[in-house]
């Protein structure tokens, strides 16, 4: 059991961010000719690859003017983010609106596809951008993307399913997630619209249709009232995903005062940690068959980064809404898991992808997926929620 | 140093596939209800899932029609390839001809993808059929699978890229591989047509665009005249893919004893083991980038089934063909990985899924992607190529 005062680690997060992570990626990243973000980074930060997905160019966009917002106002932040915003401008965007998935080094098109989740992050850059500058365009493009993106998941057919669903109805976790957090923070930076109505009806939908307390799980997919999908699909759960919903839903109910929600939301804390804590090798798992079906998922056992990033968050807040010391103790043991494998003392940053035994298996710090996101998020929210934990319960 | 006589390995390739392989097969994934073949089955045989995958269909209907006619004429191998094949007529087909990748149990269409490989597999089906009861319905239906699945193949644009070809051009090898091995089929049951065109194209393309002799590799990915494609997708071998393709063009080059393409082809076997054999735990890996950059496949050092496969097979006709001591000496070394880390003692069949360090990663022995086919068309090609082996050759 962990004895270390959850308090003591303000400094390892803040300096993990400030003096390692935050400068792995303003050295290796930025595209100083062309704007935007080289994210294909080797171990010592070389590029394998000079394509630029725009996932993560909005990512790295939400980062710097976060940072230049909630840390401090250091110019060259400011200027990272306003660089990559230019990129996205002029290169993100096909000719109906829609996002490219991925764009070569000086913008060319390279890959659309059917999912509207680059608006998901264009909707966090133009929206970081516009808390931190108070910019009335970028207020008005990230406004454009959540209606894009909000019209795209609530309009049917309008991406085109994946699985015929005149055979199998059914709907994901994904696009509620996110919209969930898109509209908790477009409300923070767009006082003339109801963004409320939007919260509550994911809230709701994701506790009541996907979370199944009677099998003690979250799941990725269920039939459109919430019913059980037979088959595979029907029976994943992605801890990592499920945690970082909740999250998402202990912020809105710190910022509402909500104790109620707050009781609503923990089991899903419970769930991610009871269904995807390794308890042979420690860490996440990816992927999980909530009925120990085989499964099919090739990568379903790895390690990745992500999952521990979101985990450290949900615990530490569900730590901070309750003072329960069973989350300072779930808090400690992710944390020592997560900080033991996953930085690099080398190069700095941190590996993405580990085998299940917590084996390197790349060494790769960014690519498509991995960009200056999750780990600097967690630090960043780890640390400030640290430092405002009252003195007496950071035990 | 391997030093196992391989022509004593006649009765484990045979045993193995009549006495184990082909019987989990049989007792577990035919759907006495609508024919058709299940294919998501656990260690044990139990399904894990209904849905039937359109590939797997074609592979099984592929796999007892040729026991059927090379094996013995069984009429409970026919029954199974004959009910498999009613139900391919009746459920695998869209209005427009196109074949769905997975239907439900009972035939209802699931998920419809932009590539024609259902299309690869019905061929071999329904050119299996044919070869093994000379039915003139199963010989045109492969005719029209077949010109169809030229059709897509060579008309630019019929098969939406994944990557905007404007920017980007570039062909994989998979289409051509296929097409090789579709039209040498093509070419045993239709003499009204010629297929050799297509062969010798084939052959030369493969040879001469995706072959790197410099780089002693075969890549995945080049560009339309056979240029490197720059970043991380231009990088990609996949050795059990270029070993398999190996063993088509030995197969082609035996039948019509040509030593010039046997010489050619060789380079393959030999990047394939260079590239792929993982010299610190054995067995193939999956994805390797040749400059050496971080392999961005998550899967990319698992060790799965068929490349080991197709790599017994490759190595056993190199040795055919060329009598050279080392081809059987890798035949053995790739032998003994395989048969110590994949067969399932207990329940019989192969595990499909390992870790890099040959640990188990998943028990499923069928899924979307293996069933009744890599397994059972190694052991029993491996058989046949070993039992005519000359006596004297056999050490």
């Amino acid at each position: 059991m962990p004895t270390q005062p959850i308090g003591d680690l303000v400094s390892v997060y803040r300096d993990a961010l400030l003096d390692d992570v935050v400068p792995f990626w303003e050295r290796h990243s930025p595209d100083p000719d062309r704007g935007g973000f080289f994210t294909m980074l080797d171990r010592s930060g070389q590029r394998y690859g000079d394509d630029k997905p725009i996932w993560l160019q909005g990512r790295a966009i939400w980062l710097f003017a976060t940072l230049y917002r909630l840390v401090e106002p250091r110019p060259q932040w400011l200027e990272l983010a306003q660089r990559g915003r230019e990129f996205l401008d002029r290169h993100a965007f096909a000719p109906d609106g829609k996002m490219y998935f991925s764009v070569t080094h000086d913008g060319k098109p390279l890959q659309m596809r059917r999912y509207v989740f680059c608006e998901v992050f264009a909707v966090m850059a133009y929206g970081a951008l516009a808390l931190a500058t108070d910019d009335e365009t970028a207020r008005e493009q990230a406004r454009r993307c959540y209606r894009r993106f909000v019209e795209y998941i609530t309009t049917p057919g309008k991406i085109a399913p994946k699985i015929d669903t005149t055979t199998r109805p059914m709907k994901g976790l994904s696009p509620l997630m996110c919209w969930l957090s898109l509209a908790e923070m477009m409300r923070g930076i767009d006082p003339t619209t109801d963004y409320d109505t939007a919260i509550n009806r994911c809230v709701d939908e994701i506790l009541t249709h996907f979370v199944d307390h009677d099998r003690r799980c979250v799941l990725e997919t269920v039939a459109p009232d919430g019913g059980i999908v037979d088959g595979p699909d029907g029976r994943v759960m992605n801890p990592g995903h499920a945690i970082e919903c909740a999250w998402f839903m202990l912020d809105i109910a710190q910022r509402r005062g909500d104790g109620t929600l707050v009781q609503r939301v923990l089991p899903i804390v419970d769930y991610a940690l009871e269904r995807g804590w390794d308890t042979e090798h420690g860490g996440l798992l990816y992927f999980v068959d909530i009925d120990g079906r085989p499964p099919v998922q090739l990568e379903h056992d790895m390690k990745l980064w992500w999952p521990h990033n979101e985990a450290l968050i949900a615990l530490l807040y569900a730590y901070r809404a309750t003072g329960e010391q069973r989350y300072a103790d779930d808090f400690l043991k992710v944390h020592e898991w997560t900080f033991n494998h996953f930085p690099d003392r080398e190069h700095g940053e941190w590996f993405g992808y580990l085998h299940r035994d917590g084996s390197l298996s790349t060494p790769l710090k960014g690519g498509t997926w991995k960009g200056p996101f999750h780990v600097p998020r967690c630090l960043l929210l780890c640390w400030r929620a640290l430092e405002a934990l009252p003195a007496s319960s950071a035990r």
